[in-house]
């Protein structure tokens, strides 16, 4: 019964994108090779939309038993958008576009695409698609594992793991050889033009001034209102909506769920979701990680929409988003004009909690200093303390001159050294964050110090701009600088370098005067002198 | 500053699937051969689980704002996934497996895997990638215009893509001509070996029995106690739960949810979702939508888990889905043994609400036969009348005799002689259904029916082999159908034709015989001799 008819072979690949012959297309008008790059870049742009919706997917509402299958679909829709990214036939159209690119402005979107296109491209050659793959279809299970590992304080189940995310990032770094340092390429992936020498070099100077600063300032004790009485997981969310909306995220084009792990995700400019987590003994977790992925999102949704579906319509960096993330999270959320505003607010969402707490104690609670465990829960201060512990272990793993099996070990003199406690188990160890056992190994944690360092940098030049931001603030008012925020820097997407970004936006480049300038600003009463 | 150094282009190609010269190729051994088959259909299974992810996010949590994008993105996956499913590496694959599939028995899994794969081959290279984009763009662009639309009544908005998806079907079958009838290639794709005049002839035999029957019948007036008063959201979505929990769905390995039409998708063995909606006037909506969609996915849940990831590893066709989806929601949710369980928990989940409402008369009402207007909400036995209509309709707009235009017309002509009621309007009328407006046109509606009529056909072997049935049902005792329907059906996947299936379960061909002595039988003291 089996059909043995033959097959009409030609047909299918008729049908595949045309594949015009060299002496063709050299004679192709500039404009139509632009066309045809930009409906190759689409292509990959809803290939990693598809991808980002399946891992969104994935951490709210996938069920368990969809766990496995869902690896591979991420691990074959990373490998055909790697394919896709790397496809000899891009690249030479890019090459072919390279003279029409030198006649445009160079911050015009056309010259800035080409350009951005040539960097992805370049990139995307020097690693397999079948690395692209493995390294996808391990994150995803490796994930899957850490979820109930942690919980159980399990680090023997993880060590495989870990071992596992270590040797994928050296195999990623030897792509990309001759490097100075084996983390040099995963860094520069997410922060352009930065390497472990030079992170290093901005977090021993930074460290060189916390330090004390913490010292000083958690010497004294402050009674916590933040954890005091029982906050209802409805009127959490409740509240975290309403401020996240009143600071612009825009839910018409988003949404807010719980997960394990808050993060932000773009499926495109219309549809950029976040989540958060919500602990019922604890207001400012769920309220502080809203703001701080709506602080992404505000970004993703005010890219230049003209730059929708390519390699430009996403922000500029890990860096530098995160500078967003934080700059709505601390530098505003956690400001006092912020809560002159939210305050009352606060109080009505939660009836009699709050009735004896005065506004400044509330202030002050939420901004307490204190040497802690968890980096997630960190105040702003020590946070980079945990930043730069991570950043560390992280080289060394990579080095290995630290073996994964000591990891444990080397967290909690680590934590001691750097932070001044010592955690109890692994599970608020070593073990609490996702990104070693989720495939991000090398260049995941750097990037929340750099966006601290940015956020105050970019905060600085908004208020020069514009001073009455804070008065605005206290007024509910975050449109204006919103505004100059959507004008000198998001509308930008991924236009320019991080360093050319930062130059343009402030005048200077990154430095950490504004950052150090601002924390001292505004712990001055509690730094003893 | 536009880099200009060169890439190299030969890397990324390099890692792209081997391309294995001919003669190495045919020198491998078959088990190699069939390896890489199936390593090419499960990424061709990815991807379209992939794709289904999408739709499901569309249609439950996704905000408005990404409805543009996600169009693009859907046809950027249905048009990767079909370009995959028609390469002619895959054809010649398939090619130089048939002489080891003949060594094979008919119905061992290898063999069945060539033999499918080869019939999707061979209808995925008739069909060009641009058509698939394109028609996978326009499903999604018009389903969200008539997610609006229908509220609005708004037939004039819909007219455009009603007249793009009767073009974009007749495309379609235009692929496959020469052809009988213009749908018959769009049948066959549903329910294989179907065809315009053989569904025509079977419908009209049906009809011959079903108008007089529901004459008979429909005279009689029973009381509604289906919309007697106010049930809460919250509850009926616990009891449904509850219920389709009993019946066997697996929630470890899927999910409920809301959305404005329920459907099941399945992402993987290990994730297959349904949905409902929920009307707080109407109880019977969430209930019997929640348990037909139940009845897809535990075809899906118990197909092989050996199937998984291949073209097998799914419902062999969508008339023989159906035939689950009804034998579960109808054969078995509207009996009176399946409400001896469950009315004593429906009472408690509603107290007070059927207190004085006797199970005798509950039954009655859930199974009340009358002429209404809307598909989805009819009853059993007129249900099929409005299938054999749009049925009847979509032939006549795909052969050119039936103008768009004319539609809300012909289907309140068509109502009235089919049916017995006019619609007041197109919201309720021509606009009902999601079908014709998200890209399905010709081979949507039949398979209702089919459905029925081997629900019943199935049933009936089942209780052949296990007279017990009923009695087990009555003590809420759903395991032993459930695992008849595994072990005979079910397990199966898409190993064999529709018409092959139903002759290994039931021994005899696809009839009306059975449906129509189920009807008989159920109805038996309400149809008047």
């Amino acid at each position: 019964m089996t059909k043995t008819r033959k097959a009409q072979y030609g047909v299918g690949a008729a049908t595949a994108p045309a594949k015009t012959s060299k002496s063709t297309r050299n004679r192709r008008p500039a404009e139509e090779k632009l066309a045809e790059l930009k409906r190759r870049l689409h292509e990959i742009d809803d290939l990693t939309a598809a991808g980002a919706a399946l891992g969104w997917d994935q951490a709210t509402y996938m069920p368990i038993g969809g766990a496995g299958a869902r690896g591979r679909q991420r691990a074959a829709l990373s490998r055909l958008t790697h394919e896709k990214s790397a496809d000899s036939t891009l690249g030479k159209l890019i090459d072919e576009l390279e003279p029409y690119a030198a006649t445009l402005p160079y911050d015009s979107n056309e010259a800035s695409l080409i350009r951005i296109a040539r960097r992805d491209f370049e990139r995307a050659i020097k690693v397999p698609s079948d690395h692209v793959a493995r390294a996808s279809a391990f994150g995803a299970e490796s994930y899957e594992v850490w979820k109930r590992a942690r919980p159980a304080n399990d680090f023997a189940t993880m060590l495989p793991f870990l071992q596992r995310g270590i040797d994928l990032g050296r195999e990623y770094a030897d792509f990309f050889a001759p490097y100075h340092h084996v983390a040099d390429p995963l860094i520069d992936d997410a922060d352009e033009g930065m390497t472990a020498a030079s992170v290093r070099r901005l977090f021993a100077a930074l460290r060189a001034d916390l330090v004390p600063m913490v010292d000083s300032i958690t010497e004294q004790s402050e009674e916590d209102h933040r954890r005091l009485g029982y906050f209802g997981e409805s009127a959490q969310l409740a509240f975290c909506l309403s401020v996240i909306k009143r600071i612009g995220y825009d839910f018409q084009r988003g949404r807010l769920d719980k997960t394990v792990h808050p993060f932000c995700t773009r499926l495109s400019a219309g549809d950029v979701r976040i989540t958060t987590r919500v602990f019922e003994n604890d207001l400012t977790q769920a309220l502080f990680s809203s703001l701080h992925e709506a602080g992404h999102a505000l970004y993703e949704q005010s890219v230049d929409p003209v730059l929708e579906g390519t390699p430009l319509g996403r922000g500029a960096s890990v860096g530098v988003h995160e500078s967003q993330s934080r700059l709505w999270e601390n530098v505003v959320g956690r400001s006092r004009g912020f809560w002159e505003y939210f305050y009352p607010l606060l109080q009505r969402t939660f009836p009699g909690q709050f009735d004896r707490v005065r506004l400044d104690t509330f202030y002050r609670a939420i901004n307490k200093v204190e040497r802690s465990l968890i980096r997630t829960e960190a105040d702003e201060v020590t946070y980079n303390l945990h930043i730069l512990l991570r950043f560390e272990l992280e080289l060394k793993m990579l080095e290995g001159t630290l073996r994964a099996k000591d990891l444990p070990e080397a967290w909690r003199a680590g934590m001691d050294s750097y932070v001044g406690v010592v955690p109890p188990d692994d599970r608020d160890g070593c073990l609490q964050d996702v990104h070693w056992f989720s495939g991000i190994m090398g260049g995941g944690f750097q990037s929340y110090t750099i966006g601290n360092i940015l956020s105050a940098q970019f905060y600085a030049a908004a208020m020069k701009a514009h001073p009455n931001i804070p008065k605005e603030i206290a007024a509910g008012e975050f449109e204006p600088l919103h505004s100059w925020l959507r004008e000198n820097l998001y509308r930008h997407g991924r236009k320019f370098k991080p360093s050319e970004l930062v130059r343009r936006v402030t005048g200077e480049q990154m430095n950490t005067g504004p950052y150090l300038s601002y924390l001292r600003a505004k712990y001055a009463g509690r730094i003893r002198a």
